[in-house]
């Protein structure tokens, strides 16, 4: 065992504040994980908070985990002491059914296990993040840094873990590639990692956003087009013109403006889930182009590694603002408010501060 | 130009009664047929109530139909007088689009010619469908009847032109085959259609339905199992079990209830469109095993004709009732109480009578 410190919401309406507790003694696949970033997820706030209503206290958010290997288990064979490291959502998962045969863990049919608030399939303790110290994790369920990343990429590499996954995967998914012409909706830690990738693929890249003042910045990153989606005119000049649109916005609205973007046979796929339903979409939308409307969740492992490795080549990183993590919980205020470009990463040498 | 008798409403209130018109005059591509038998659809009810707020009246509903050819224009190669012949719910298209060069002329981006209650694109007027003694079609729209149907079989053939590619297409585009696990959700035309399909197909079929009543029925026409929809423990146990759902319902109802039995990566296509919207489905029933709900429209002539040639090789017929043209009205009233199993069809040689 050893004792690390981490910053926990004890309950759903404290602020997050040091907590110190045990990580496990290394079992003999585990691997020690140094926490030098941990980029931070709106899902981090959403537990915090409880607004899931399944949180459990005190919890230690962060999933997008960058570090060093500063201890093996005696089996371990994947990872030495030094190596650089990285920890998505997830810590571990069935590993026998047809979803984690096929290396989909996210969809494991019996439960996976998240990397904080859940729960340990060995010992039952309860899983925590990395707004700490040092983590443990089987070496399953740890990923490579790919070579080509510095040490100054280390932080824009964190966010990699689960917003670079959860648009990576559904890109892939759904076969962007060079002569794909991509929708992006919703301009945040997800969306700006869509336009950057699905760029990267080779995708002509249409952005839609309900701020002017973010169009210069959207074509930096990557936007071929940017639309402004309250303008109607502009919007129609769109229709049945995408293969696919990733749609990052988690707060309820017309999916029925963006399905009628698509061409013949295109998908739109949902990576937000917003607190209320969004309007029920037009089943004729569907049903007269061979539309579909999706959702995707994360990544599996082999396919997180895929696209870090795609990153590494590609260099592709998240844009982010590095903070101290005392200043975590001004950071979800300003979360809230979408006062970030484009994600909060927490520089965990702070902790030793 | 040839005067043919029809049965026409009138206006949206008006019951279907005769209607002579004149068939235009053979181009060098059509094809002159005496149609023998044609199938009615929801679609001929909806089009004569003006349901749909755009019927030109009068209208002359039926596309699905079955006759022989009795006259042909001098360019044309594929058909012969004295062959069978079918037409589905399209008699023109573009063919130019993308789609058209698909062979997806459901989906012309230019819009395609319906049957009935459509505008020829060559001379303006208004076209009429097979609630009619003949019809004229460009050969490029007008279906071979396979040689493994008899004389006797025809009428049973007729419903697959627009319920049987109803359903065939979505179940071939969503690769349905031997291992497949496949849901279909209502019990009508299109319904019946695809557990026939679906079975022939080599798929394990589930059923949903609401009536006790239609249990033993449904294993007739090949279900492999038969759930009652309302029975909530029933369903349960089907969760996240099926690779593959049609729902042919076209009320609106609960989609979550069968989207939850998609198994990761399912789809669920609708073929039905409901007047007032489903309640929103839930976004996470989608995220959470990257399942998709899709729609489809009928299907392109290419696969039109590969269905009929598969129900040719698997003998699948739509189980019908056969009525004299004059019946019509009351078979409307029968249809709406859903008192038919499963395809009203017309012997149009009752205009004869």
């Amino acid at each position: 065992m050893g004792k690390t410190i981490g910053y926990a919401a004890s309950d759903k309406t404290a602020p997050l504040a040091p907590f110190t507790f045990e990580r496990r003694s290394l079992r003999p696949l585990d691997v020690k994980i140094e926490i030098l970033f941990c980029g931070v997820c709106h899902s981090d706030l959403h537990q915090a908070r409880n607004e899931w209503q399944n949180t459990r206290y005190p919890v230690v958010p962060g999933h997008e985990i960058v570090g060093r290997v500063v201890q093996v288990g005696q089996d371990v064979k994947a990872f030495k002491v030094g190596d650089l490291a990285g920890v998505g959502c997830l810590v571990d998962s069935c590993r026998t059914c047809p979803s984690c045969k096929e290396h989909l863990e996210q969809y494991c049919e019996n439960g996976m296990t998240f990397t904080y608030n859940g729960i340990d399939k060995i010992d039952g303790t309860i899983t925590y993040g990395g707004y700490s110290g040092e983590i443990v994790v089987d070496e399953a369920f740890v990923l490579k840094i790919p070579k080509q990343f510095t040490e100054k990429d280390l932080p824009g590499v964190a966010p990699l873990l689960c917003a670079g996954i959860t648009t990576y995967s559904p890109l892939r998914h759904w076969k962007v590639g060079k002569d794909s012409r991509v929708g992006v909706v919703g301009i945040g830690g997800l969306g700006h990692m869509a336009i950057k990738l699905a760029k990267a693929m080779g995708a002509h890249v249409v952005v839609f956003t309900s701020s002017e003042s973010k169009v210069q910045d959207v074509k930096r990153l990557g936007a071929s087009e940017v639309v402004i989606s309250k303008n109607k005119k502009e919007m129609s000049k769109f229709a049945a013109s995408l293969d696919f649109i990733i749609n990052t916005v988690s707060v309820s609205h017309n999916l029925d403006e963006y399905l009628q973007l698509l061409k013949q046979g295109g998908t739109m796929c949902l990576v937000g889930a917003p607190p209320t339903p969004h309007p029920s979409p037009n089943v004729t939308n569907l049903i007269y182009k061979r539309r579909s409307l999706g959702g995707s969740l994360i990544g599996g492992l082999k396919e997180t590694q895929e696209m870090l490795d795609f990153c590494g080549q590609h260099h592709v990183l998240s844009d982010i603002e590095l903070i101290p993590i005392q200043r975590i919980n001004e950071a979800y205020e300003r979360m809230l408010k979408g006062d970030v470009k484009y994600r909060f990463v927490i520089d965990l040498a702070s902790l030793k501060v």
